[in-house]
């Protein structure tokens, strides 16, 4: 963990319990941060897949904005009040098999807007994207 | 029901109930279909919303993409392997206190992509969208 | 033309004149405007088509852009410094052949972030759009 | 140059002065290629400006959008009915006082979808993005 960081892997996990809490729902969790990137998980359940075996599309759109979110954190701290603003999804691979790692990271912080993307791919192939994602979010004053 | 559609409205939910039961894991049903229109419901639930209530984003971008899916059933009948290639949401204003309606329609399908896109609001307030989305899918051969 | 609105076609037309001087290089003027709604026009000319006269991409990009700049004027008066925060356009058909006609409507002003859509069609047209956009704006204090 | 590539610089821009005449037009030249990446370069001319002296949006987009089409010939020759689906571009700084370079980069190529991301930066500040983009292109049979 990076010391220099203005949040740490602990307070954003609480702030999830309290906050966010569809994303347990839903298997998400946050694994890792950094200067402006983080790392969650999505841990495999049939209660989220397609037959037969695809991943939902929700949970990988899900996991690419709560994972920028949580990038965005590493930057200007734990602001709940950061809003997406637009999030575009592109799917390249079918998600399939196991658990899916998100990796967002922020590409910048401006007054108002935040801006980032996501780079999804089943643990273990960080080579082949399963999707990419783009993100804007709105800061507020 | 029109009768020249390609699908009935039970045809679609029972391929639901078997292909995409994640949709009721999310409390989000299909409630009418039209030529390249559906309209679906998201129906409260606490368990998908962060403090103070707000529906969790995930939710609303998985009925754009859903009723998307069925308003495109309408134009080509039920195919399953149509799958999104992108789509992007803009979150609008708050989606809070009750149940969303989702009207999605398709404004394009060509030999191998469609496009269309999805309006979402608050049941009873159709003039004040929380979000719109666009979307393009790829069709299989 | 709508008395109503906090701007006339006239204004609009000596603004781009004077601060988007390089629509008319890409011979894109406004023709009209309503309540949150803009249309223009982009007119034929061989140096922006591509064999064999497809109308080069990004004059329909700078069309939807530029159009919704202006119907979002129709809104708030004529605010130089409103800007795209991000646009999406997906192309659906070739255009080829002849004028483009670009409608913009404002979907939604907030107090930092405007949003809204671009249907382009060529001239005559209206049913087969050969492209659609979605864009965000954010607005100055 | 990489000679592994199916493309040569030269050819490209030989393809570019026939078949892409816009981008002269636009003063947008390629500067060079590798492997599934190609950059350019928006030389500066005040009449792509606004004042005082932004340079044109469209002319951004249009880099994103030609620089990918460039990067992708780099992994399937030259396709010239490679098309893009859709592209969305999100403006992060204002671009002002100079050239533009653009990076793009091939993500993924599918059978029938390409997807990729482009940078877009002012000359000599690769680290100031002034806007970043993605894009799908559809690939004929």
């Amino acid at each position: 963990m990076d010391s220099a960081l203005p949040v740490t892997l602990e307070q954003i996990r609480e702030f999830n319990a309290e906050m966010v809490p569809f994303c347990a729902e839903m298997n998400i969790h946050l694994e890792s941060i950094g200067d402006g990137v983080a790392v969650s998980r999505f841990t495999h359940e049939a209660r989220w897949t397609r037959p037969v075996d695809f991943i939902a599309g929700p949970i990988l759109m899900a996991m690419a904005d709560a994972t920028f979110y949580w990038a965005l954190f590493t930057k200007i701290g734990i602001v709940p009040l950061a809003v997406t603003n637009e999030l575009k999804y592109n799917f390249l691979r079918p998600a399939i098999g196991g658990d899916v790692i998100c990796k967002a990271e922020v590409l910048k912080v401006g007054r108002r807007v935040a801006y980032g993307t996501a780079d999804l791919y089943m643990d273990g192939a960080p080579d082949r994207l399963v999707g990419h994602a783009t993100t804007s979010y709105v800061l507020p004053d």
